[in-house]
């Protein structure tokens, strides 16, 4: 993987970042890798998520998953880290003849459609919930379960559980002998994509999940306590020093399709680990060229509070775009829709410097596995990086707790004081 | 649809908005509205986007359609605002046997994986480009004909084009004798959905466009020169308050899953007409109870520049959980999705003002064709009263014709200073 900076310098953009700045941040960062490495040495929690690419088990996976390799389609029942890095690898890579579905969301008309369209005879079903007790999944997956009741499918046959050592899922799977994985000891869900985590789907589909592991300790072997050598380490303190420069935003633009998930999950790293103590960047996810024709007059003329990532592959499948009679076209005959969509990104890239805006690039070789890896590894080394420098808990969401608490007030499962503040709302309604 | 800015005030929130201010604003909302009624009586450009309810023609667009009326498929060519409101109406409106597919990016891979899942013969193809140049649209264009052809499937008996009133779109509609529709007079792409650009599609599927134009302009009955009396009004100036106030960062939050284009489509609405003179909202879709996993975190607890739409429709079809006999999810026995959902909805807003973070509720009836004209229409009409209040041209887009110039250019298609400064990059590769 490869990170250029040099769009997000003071030369170019304001705000930018001197290199004198980097240089004087660098002892800091030399620090904050002695903190990280020591943390994983020690297995300590959140740090051990760096650690998973060379703990994970590809072969406990396939031996969990064999009892539904003959599935159409794979469904995960989860929510938040539970979900978006399974879709994230998923999607990353592409067709497999195997459907990939995500139940992470509790709406009633999305829970029916999606389970209509699925044959659920021909369908494997991941649950995923570390605690065994997310309101959401549990509540998916009770709906899930009979239906496949009601279909005549033997749901016991077609399930895959990821859960914690206890808690109701793990009863559950022990009680029905369930394929039940553990979720991994001290990754939070967020940083647990490239586990048993993220993997399941994965695997059903046949894709590579050993080049994904991999790619992500190609990755690792590209750490050092220094941002110059480090890319991931570039990305994290220059995020950072943006930040402190005034670009409270972050976008995250991938000029690839199925990268489009990977963004979300970036969005949700970034947010849940830094958002905290009144700080932390707002992540925006974006894709392009999509977004060239929506975001991009704000990000080139709007406030200066941002900065984009723009991420490729350098290799592309191509698909040439045929010869054509139309004059105002003919530029486009003999060129491709890879080509397109390069030049593309190069004119965003370019537009945004010559609008003095920052942006910095972050190619890998190819959207494969290992390529996929590396940048799913890199993003996490960055995002724990940037929380050194932020001096913040990077690995909890205490701010998600009060919420947990009113909701499961509201449905009677407990008295909560929070429960009761919903109801002393204060109303100003227009109609 | 009903406005609740409570929330907001700085009774509860910080950064908050004190009603007298309020007050003080709804002059220029008064003087605001009166111009936008001006606009929209002279037709002038933008204006004239409040009148497409009262003008579209849905029997013009369902005449159009007629000859792919059997399709099982129909495949939107288009990009930004020729794709985003055509999604965001068949999404909402939720499966209807005809699969709408959009092809709004030039990636070769997904763009190959779209057609290899098309059974091309069974396609209606829907190619938006207002001026007929878009590159990216009209190289996808090229393609998916190609496609046909290579099929043996007669691709002029498949395909319906909106573009304008000439061009090279147009010249090709006219040499086939294809279905073509115009796009509207004086609205720009991120203004028509309710138009011949958003509206093909949902024809296809055989939704119910009438009801939909018929919501719209029961919005549009709602308007007033006072911000205390139009839905649409309080939305618009509490946003732009707001933003005086600190912020900067717009976060639309539907609470249902069929809206999750909606959130997208807002996003470019916001951005592309408020994005301006280095102001402008940054708005960044979300979506509920998702997003509590993920991006609340930051909402409750990061930096105090952003507010939080909460949208939902008041009724839902519900989807019963079925009772568990574990102990630990006993609560969600006899409670359905919806109401799960629901007190997520109201917990999480509860949490927001716990934290003294701003956020508005926006709710209309049902997520149906009337419910989603509704709030289609207000969005537009809070959008364009924000714009006057910011002062900005609010239906020009000026900042991305540097990157189009740009990437024509390096393409070979013209000579250009643009392209040229791609080559001279600011490079600081960290690897």
């Amino acid at each position: 993987m490869q990170v250029d900076i040099g769009n997000a310098l003071a030369a170019v953009a304001e705000p930018g970042v001197e290199e004198s700045a980097l240089e004087a941040l660098d002892g800091r960062v030399a620090d904050a890798h002695e903190r990280i490495e020591a943390g994983r040495d020690r297995d300590e929690f959140g740090y051990a998520a760096l650690n998973l690419p060379h703990t994970a088990d590809p072969e406990a996976i396939r031996t969990a998953v064999e009892p539904v390799s003959d599935a159409d389609a794979v469904l995960t029942v989860g929510i938040g880290g539970s979900a978006l890095g399974a879709a994230t690898v998923t999607t990353a890579l592409g067709p497999a003849g195997v459907d990939h579905r995500v139940l992470d969301n509790v709406d009633p008309a999305h829970v029916r459609a999606t389970l209509d369209e699925l044959s659920l005879a021909d369908t494997a079903v991941q649950v995923v919930s570390r605690s065994g007790t997310t309101a959401e999944t549990l509540a998916n997956f009770l709906v899930v379960r009979d239906a496949m009741d009601r279909a005549g499918v033997d749901w016991a046959e077609r399930t895959v559980v990821t859960t914690g050592t206890d808690g109701p899922l793990r009863a559950l799977a022990d009680e029905h002998g369930l394929p039940a994985l553990s979720t991994p000891e001290g990754a939070p869900g967020r940083f647990s994509a490239l586990s048993t985590v993220g993997l399941v789907p994965a695997a059903v589909r046949g894709h590579d999940i050993e080049a994904l592991l991999a790619g992500a300790r190609a990755a690792d072997t590209e750490q050092s306590g220094s941002l110059f050598d480090a890319p991931a380490y570039a990305y994290g303190a220059l995020s950072y020093a943006l930040d402190e420069r005034g670009a409270g935003t972050s976008v995250m633009m991938p000029y690839a399709e199925g990268l489009e998930p990977f963004a979300e999950w970036f969005a949700q790293l970034w947010a849940e680990s830094l958002g905290k103590n009144g700080g932390g960047q707002t992540p925006v996810r974006a894709l392009g060229a999509t977004d060239q024709h929506s975001q991009l007059q704000l990000y080139r003329a709007g406030p200066r509070d941002k900065f984009v990532t723009l991420v490729r592959p350098r290799e592309r499948p191509e698909r040439p775009v045929p010869d054509t009679d139309i004059e105002a076209l003919s530029y486009l005959g003999g060129t491709g829709l890879g080509a397109l969509l390069d030049a593309e990104f190069e004119a965003t890239e370019a537009s945004l410097a010559a609008a003095g805006r920052p942006s910095v690039r972050i190619e890998i070789d190819r959207l494969d596995a290992h390529g996929l890896g590396e940048l799913l590894y890199s993003m996490e080394a960055a995002c724990i990086l940037a929380g050194e420098l932020y001096d913040v808990e990077t690995f909890t969401q205490p701010a998600v707790e009060w919420g947990k608490r009113a909701a499961r007030g509201l449905l009677g499962g407990s008295d909560s004081p929070e429960a009761d503040a919903v109801a002393d709302k204060h109303r100003f309604v227009v109609e």
